[in-house]
């Protein structure tokens, strides 16, 4: 059967460190992780990319970026966006765990926002 | 001066109810919002899309998705994906409130996943 969805239960992503949503979901837009690095660990490397876009949501915890030879420190509740070319590379604190999504698409990809790419349909749900 | 990055920090979203990232981090590939729905609100409409694929993930509390004449119950630690076409709405449980990410992209759009678009370079940080 054809869904227009699919929905998981990510599971315990402090225990498994990263978890990956893209082949899980089927994601065709997007690669989606949720991650937590355990405190005082880094990303053991230096990235950029060639054509994606990342943008990075911090759920908890606090540690540092480091972007194109700044060093930054990063907590709970902020978002960052780096673009292809940004050198990147993020590691917990000395004193915390951090725990963050990473969400990766084709920069420049989005055409049209919610205002102009969403429908409002006319079935509803029980509780409307 | 044109930084390869952009930084903020997202705010109280169970205050704010919604804060969606696209302008604060000049997003060229997602539109992205963090929403907090109290206990028993439920978005007022179902709505689909046009080109735009949407992910969600659950941070927090627990409630129904409606999804094409379904519904299902869904809480913290669960990630979905919806196509286009799907027709979505959320409603937060009758005990509790839910908080979700939701990350629109655009449907077939990512050419290239970490291993192929991913570039390991050679500058470090103070900690490597």
């Amino acid at each position: 059967m054809n869904e227009n969805y699919k929905l998981i239960s990510v599971g315990d992503v402090a225990s498994l460190g990263r978890v990956v949503l893209n082949e899980t979901l089927n994601l065709t837009g997007a690669e989606i992780s949720l991650n937590v690095l355990p405190k005082n660990v880094s990303v053991p490397f230096v990235h950029a990319h060639k054509n994606n876009e990342e943008i990075y949501v911090i759920l908890d915890g606090k540690g540092y970026l480091y972007i194109d030879g700044k060093e930054i420190a990063i907590a709970k509740g902020d978002a960052f966006r780096v673009d292809p070319k940004g050198e990147r590379c993020i590691k917990a604190s000395e004193d915390s765990s951090i725990n963050f999504m990473c969400i990766q698409v084709k920069a420049d990809s989005l055409d049209g926002f919610t205002l102009d790419d969403g429908i409002i349909t006319q079935t509803k749900p029980s509780w409307l």
